[in-house]
Formats: C-alpha cells, structure tokens, sequence
C-alpha cells in the first residue's frame, strides 16, 4: 500500500472490488489515465464511453460521456483527489473540476473511487475501493451492479492492455 | 497567487470575501491551523466554537463544534484537500475524512473553501473563496450572510494574533 494511503475502509459504507491482474501497475495505470484508452474499456458493452477528458492533478478534472445501446448519452463529471503514478489514483464526482461541490440532485450514486496498484509477482493486485456517503447509498450502489460493473470493465481493460503489448 | 492555484472564480457560484490584514501570512495560517486558536476566533459572536479537529494533509478531517447563544450544538465536519503553508488552504464539506462523500441531506451551505495569503506590505491580503455547486445554493449562502459572518470572523482573528503577538 503506498505511504500516504491510511485507507480505512468500512464494512457498512465502502464496496470493494480486488483482484490480481497479469499486467504490471503501469499499463493499469496508463489506461485509466489517458482518454484515448479509457474510453476503449471504461464502460461495460454494449454501453461505450464516447468521450474522455483527464486533467490528471488535484483538483483536475475527470469526464466521461457513456452512450446506453439506445444512444443516449450521460455525462459524468468528477475532480481528480490523489495521484500517486503507477500506484493510487483517487478522485470523486461529490466534486467538479478546482474542489467545486457538485451538483448531486440528478441522482446517481455519489462516491469516491480510490485505486490502489500492488506489484504482485508479474502482475498486479488490482483494487477498486467505492466509499459513500451513507449504509442506504452503500447498497444502491452494490445492488446496481456495482461488483459486476467493475469486473466487466477491468476484463475490457485487461484485453485492451494485452492487444496494446502485443 | 500560489503557483499551483489556477484559480477560476464563477460570478454566479463564487462568493469572495478580501481584505488586507496587518498580519504576517504564518500568524493567519496559524490560527487556521491550530485547533487551540480556531476555537477563539472561528464563529462569530455570541456564537463560540467548543471543540475542534485538524488533520492537517490532503483528506484529512477538519472538524468544528459551533455553540448558539441558546446552547444548541452543531458539529461541521470536512475534509482538506490542498495545504500550502502560509499560502493557500482548501477544504470541501462536500466530502469528509479520507475523501468520503458527506451526507449532506441535513442542508447548510455545500461549499469548498480556499484561503488565500499573499504578502502585500507589512501584512497580508486574506483572500477567503466559497465555491458552490449551483446559483442558487451562492444566493443563499449570501442571503446567509456569508460577508458579514467572513468579516466578523477574521476582526476576531485579527484580535487574537495581535494579543498573541503583544
């Protein structure tokens, strides 16, 4: 766990999603950091991320656009928290770009993601920490999908990783 | 400005308070920073603040206590997000410790917060920006009181450091 990462975590209010990866941190890392990837695995399909715009500081922005198979398009705004290459990213859409609150009444669940990257004998402990506000939050998040989701998502990113080594 | 600080402002979701203060920036990050002093100076008149916490790092908890006149209590708890000694302090109730989305069901102003300290002569321009998620939540902020309260507050920090410094 990197130094200045006291992840406390908590059973009634966090998910937590783990699991060893055969990439190392790094190509973990560079998916999640640059657009031109991330929207090539973040979203589970049919559903895509069409767009992508990563301002990678504290404070920077995190944005998204999904499309549903239906072709309907959601926007996700968030502000990056923590940034630690290779190793921690956080960031939270409880927030926008420069800390400012978001605005949370369209709904969605509101969290903060934290990913933490271990060098685990060639590959990665790779884990997804969602922390909420609330127990009730907690499992609407879980109850959408949320382990599923996740899992989904990192298959993509693995085989994306993988085509991109090769 | 710090140099790390780009920081936008929002004629429609910002509130600015700015004053020039006859104080070194340290003896103003001080009282800031020290849970001893920010009970003195932090809540204006006849209202007082009974207890405070202080994490001083990125996601770290800061925490205050206010007391009414009628002896009502009101615990605030928020999360710092940036620290730059002497310079430049930001913190969001929009998350808690370790970035935690804040239940903010219970209303009050949803803001992040940043304290500005830059030389200027023998003293400091103070310089205290309130970001809000929406128009609206701004306006009431400032139906609130928001300059008045600001003000009231640093004329008790002033007075404070200045016995300090005596």
């Amino acid at each position: 766990m990197p130094s200045n990462a006291p992840e406390t975590q908590s059973q009634a209010l966090d998910l937590v999603f783990e699991r060893v990866v055969d990439l190392p941190p790094a190509a973990i890392w560079r998916a999640w950091t640059t657009p031109t990837l991330i929207t090539q695995w973040f979203t589970p399909a049919p559903w895509e991320t069409i767009a992508s715009e990563i301002d990678l500081r504290p404070g920077g922005r995190f944005y998204t656009v999904m499309r549903s198979p239906e072709g309907q398009t959601f926007p996700h705004e968030g502000c990056y928290l923590a940034i630690e290459p290779n190793q921690r990213l956080v960031w939270t859409n409880a927030l926008g770009p420069d800390y400012r609150p978001a605005d949370t009444s369209a709904g969605g669940p509101v969290i903060t993601a934290e990913i933490t990257l271990t060098p685990e004998g060639h590959g990665t402990r790779y884990r997804a920490l969602a922390r909420h506000a609330t127990a009730a939050d907690c499992q609407a998040h879980a109850a959408m999908g949320f382990a599923e989701g996740w899992g989904k998502a990192l298959d993509q990113l693995i085989a994306l990783m993988k085509r991109q080594q090769a």
